[in-house]
């Protein structure tokens, strides 16, 4: 059944430039969004992508056949009981996984629950950030354990993204310690195990130090909220980390140069390998 | 006094690019090359940088003014009572200061040895990979207890390198940990701490996973030489980089998002302070 009332809950960069993607490319589709804050509200208003800006999840109509919830994943827990009674689906579209579905399967009854993530952003946030074709080549990743209708699967493609699968909330959390939350967790040790000033680091930096540090200039909220969703695989992450770090202290120590060896062998082989792969996408 | 007849030792990329930017910016020098190695002696030949290319050090003349040592720092070690009866100064070029420092202090008299070391580099080797605009912009660090005389400081400035001081070799191979051999490790260790294939990586990745792990894909042989040069300073570096992992770990076991949020100000901080000092160069 075709998607025609589409609710996206908060107007913020995800949830603006789903609004612009699928006004633009989906115009038979009614797309209204729901923001709180005044500033952002007025913004999304005039984005020309919305047909209405409800200030208050209260004030929307119940007749949606989906709604999207492009907030934060405390928030998209927390507004998933009132949402439930707005649209026949609701799919959010956060970056931790297992929290928003131990509540949809607690909450939602049958398959009217979506949990996805598209993997898009930009430094910037908010409605002005917003643009047509944040999504486009993009991976959107669904779970295996919901799948979603198909509606929603041509919604995507139409915004231009590449649906990835994954086995599940388990694996997906898992994952996205490894190549994103750790991997922030990582850069920022980088900078924090330097006891020498930053201009004297400056001075003698190339190429190497500015790239394994960058992550450590991003905004801490998002990250607070993000590290405190996906806690144990970050735990879990950061001991097998510290167990790297340890493998080649230990290496040094010991002047081992064949261990020395295998562990650098071994990292590029992985590198490697994720490289070939990224290739033949 | 000016200089007049310059040895290349080690007609690599280094010393290939050094030969191409001195012979064609200083046309009144004569440089010759020694190098040992047959396929790159007859590429460093044809460069068209050097008078001539010595198969051994024995062979050449014992009259030069400068020497630069552009090997490897164990080889620098080893050669340098050989070098010392073949030019007044002797220049090195390797990555980590402290045991050439040792060397030379014990082996050549007064201020014939000038250790130094170019921040240029790429990822080809050889002769063949030599530019003359290798230095260009690049700094080209000096120790300060070891002041070079004016005509090293004179070479340096036509190369297009930038002179940057550094307190003593101690201070030069602790920032080298922080801003190159250690960063190396945290990269390493960032693509080890991950349980997934690396194809499952690659699906989820997005550029905080491929920046952060690039120099994991480094060769073996040149890191395994500076992590062990660098011994000392890289274990103490490793040593505080597992700290900061632990101590971001007890605060996500705790759930002190307080004490996180401190983590992540002060990475942020001194990030801001090396990007600041970078603008002002």
């Amino acid at each position: 059944m075709a998607l025609k009332r589409v609710l996206i809950v908060g107007a913020g960069l995800i949830g603006g430039s789903m609004g612009l993607a699928l006004s633009r490319r989906m115009p038979h589709l009614e797309v209204d969004a729901v923001e709180q804050n005044a500033v952002y509200r007025e913004q999304a208003g005039r984005l020309g992508a919305f047909a209405r800006v409800w200030h208050a999840l209260e004030s929307a109509p119940s007749d949606y056949d989906l709604a999207v919830l492009a907030v934060p994943v405390d928030a998209a827990v927390q507004m998933l009981p009132r949402v439930r009674g707005k649209a026949t689906r609701v799919m959010d579209v956060c970056s931790v996984k297992r929290p928003i579905v131990q509540a949809m399967d607690r909450v939602l009854t049958g398959s009217r629950g979506v949990p996805s993530h598209p993997m898009a952003g930009k430094a910037q946030a908010g409605p002005l950030a917003a643009e047509e074709s944040l999504f486009e080549k993009r991976p959107w990743l669904f779970l295996e354990t919901h799948r979603p209708p198909e509606e929603v699967l041509h919604l995507v493609e139409r915004v231009g993204a590449r649906t990835v699968w994954v086995p599940d909330a388990e694996a997906h959390d898992r994952r996205m310690a490894e190549v994103s939350h750790g991997i922030h967790l990582a850069s920022q040790c980088a900078i924090l195990a330097a006891e020498s000033a930053p201009d004297a680091l400056a001075e003698m930096a190339g190429p190497a130090f500015w790239d394994v540090t960058r992550l450590a200039s991003s905004p801490s909220e998002f990250w607070i909220q993000t590290l405190a969703a996906n806690r144990d695989h970050v735990i879990s992450w950061l001991r097998r980390f510290e167990a790297a770090a340890q493998a080649f202290r230990a290496t040094l120590e010991r002047e081992d140069e064949a261990e020395l060896n295998m562990l650098l062998d071994e990292a590029r082989r992985r590198r490697k390998r994720a490289e070939a792969a990224r290739n033949t996408e």
